[in-house]
């Protein structure tokens, strides 16, 4: 990992003001020895090929539609169904269903792959700024159609870049699980930036210190939070305080793939192309009109430098050795050749 | 991992009423493939010894006590300093330190280690009842050492067992961080059951179903959660409606060691020794009296059998393969030897 720049500084807890957690920044921490085997990345097995491929279409669950639209053998994007899903199309919504004489609901919901390219080995970070822009924009159109469904309440778009962030296909892919409830970080994250606009009358997100910036576009700015849960912790927020992320249109769309593009590069650059995950946050379909000044979506990218212990999972306060605006100024500096 | 009894059971999202989040419980999705190498766990270097030994001490933080206290050379237990702390006894707090235009306290806070045998090669599952019990007893004073900082709001006590659950140190030990605010999961917990408390009358810990149950003591019980997290997750409760851990006598906690033993060669027998967390959920120092018919301590078990990825980062919910009554079932029936 990148030597943060002042090991000795002191430990400080920050409070997320977004998410209404703690974070604890301990630049000490990330000089402690293990006695494990190095912890080697799991690579890809040297399959050149795999179900996501061009060809392969027919080991694949049912297609839901494809980019372009009526492309063949020469398709850039296709969004499928997850063959595994978490959550069924095919069940009804049924709300409770008490179980064990407790609080359940029917798993309903849509659980869909992306296959950001037809070509096994290329990364996001490979595909050109417009190319980013419609995997953007199939996002977009997907995160439209469901919410036709009148009970899906939130849709989450995620991405996992490597073994140590989850991922179990190699072949370049995001996800998105439509879900019947509300789940509890976003609701958490909606009631914080609520107070927080209560208490200051500003959005959390629209204004932001220097000396976190990373880098701007026409429509977005990058940086590293001010309470970054994993180090060199990467978001990308619209500089339009806009509530959902399918109100990008085009123009933002390719906009946004290029500082995606962008910051992708230098971590990857700079962290030796670790491990990640990509998250779009944004708002569930229904918001009462009273969250509408302070609900402002934004892209996190969260590399994996290290991995969690039990405090965390206890606590829910993460322990992060490097302070953000040491991260935000190494990688303002990071050059692209 | 063990199958679960009914793969093809239907999804379904249950409410932790604990934490107040939601899990998803999937079977299918145990058989999704992967094509990357097989996850190796990580194994200890081959090292016999280590600063954690009888005899290294010297290569050690601090002692701060040992077990049996005036033991020399043939201790038991030392619970000792963290050489690499997340928060740091010497700082004052200060509240609020104001970093960048936003929230931050200083980074007070004690950060520990408890060494749970001088042998190298000794797990907390080879103890014996009553060993695993003075584990126990060495936490409770810590933690009321701990007790009489005014500014000690918290201490999570936990354990990481194997690389996966975040271990750097393979040699058997625990810590404890103090800390000088509430954790958010810690806040939630306390909420989440006094308002079902207000809602039922009841405590959410004092009575469970009996499809749940794994097995019982004198002064405990042993079960997997209605919404578990993890796939053969285990919690230990203590009969007593108790809201603290540190009020644990010898007589309990020679009856816990005993159950925890139990539970943890279960644990390893049926799923290979997986890496897994131990933790203490207890309630701040300070609490509310209106809390107190609704808060119970108890123990968690988590065993990682598989990584999270994006959507667990970013929901908050979790995704189980194995239902809790299956769990519970095939955790009840593993007969040791
Ligand atoms: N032929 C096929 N057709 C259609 N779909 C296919 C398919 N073959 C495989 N799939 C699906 O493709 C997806 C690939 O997803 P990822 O590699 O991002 O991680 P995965 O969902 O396995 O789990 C990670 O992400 C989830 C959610 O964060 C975590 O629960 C988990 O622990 C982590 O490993 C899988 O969900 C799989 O079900
Ligand atoms: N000579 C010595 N004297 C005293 N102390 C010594 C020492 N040598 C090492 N230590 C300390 O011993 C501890 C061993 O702890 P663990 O193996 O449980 O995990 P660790 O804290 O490294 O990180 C895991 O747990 C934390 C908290 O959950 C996560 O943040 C992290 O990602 C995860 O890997 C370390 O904290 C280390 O600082």
């Amino acid at each position: 990992m990148a030597e943060a720049e002042a090991p000795n500084r002191s430990p400080e807890i920050r409070k997320d003001r977004i998410h209404n957690r703690w974070v604890l920044f301990s630049p000490a921490r990330s000089r402690r020895p293990s006695d494990f085997k190095a912890k080697s990345n799991p690579q890809p097995n040297n399959k050149t090929e795999c179900p996501f491929c061009a060809g392969h279409e027919h080991e694949c669950a049912p297609e839901i539609f494809r980019v372009p639209a009526n492309s063949t053998a020469d398709w850039k994007i296709r969004v499928i169904q997850n063959l595994f899903p978490a959550v069924s199309r095919e069940l009804d919504f049924q709300n409770p269903v008490s179980a064990l004489g407790d609080v359940a609901v029917s798993g309903f919901g849509f659980h869909d792959v992306v296959i950001e390219s037809p070509v096994h080995s290329v990364n996001m970070s490979d595909l050109s700024p417009s190319q980013v822009g419609e995997v953007m924009l199939a996002f977009k159109k997907r995160v439209e159609q469901l919410q036709n469904y009148d009970n899906v309440k939130y849709v989450q778009v995620f991405k996992n870049h490597g073994a140590s962030a989850g991922a179990s296909m190699s072949h370049s892919h995001s996800q998105m699980i439509a879900l019947p409830i509300v789940p509890p970080t976003v609701s958490a994250r909606l009631d914080s930036m609520r107070e927080y606009y209560k208490q200051t009358g500003k959005c959390s997100l629209c204004v932001q210190p220097n000396e976190l910036l990373i880098d701007q576009s026409a429509h977005f700015i990058s940086l590293v939070p001010f309470a970054a849960t994993f180090a060199f912790e990467i978001w990308i927020i619209p500089r339009d305080h806009s509530s959902h992320f399918h109100e990008l249109d085009n123009e933002k769309a390719n906009d946004l793939g290029g500082l995606l593009k962008l910051m992708l590069l230098k971590m990857s650059l700079q962290l030796n192309n670790p491990p990640f995950n990509l998250l779009i946050h944004t708002s569930p379909f229904q918001v009462d009109p009273s969250y509408a000044p302070s609900t402002h979506w934004f892209l996190q990218i969260a590399p994996h430098l290290s991995g969690v212990g039990g405090f965390e999972i206890a606590t829910g306060c993460h322990i992060n050795p490097v302070f953000p605006e040491d991260a935000a100024k190494i990688l303002r500096d990071v050059r692209i050749l």
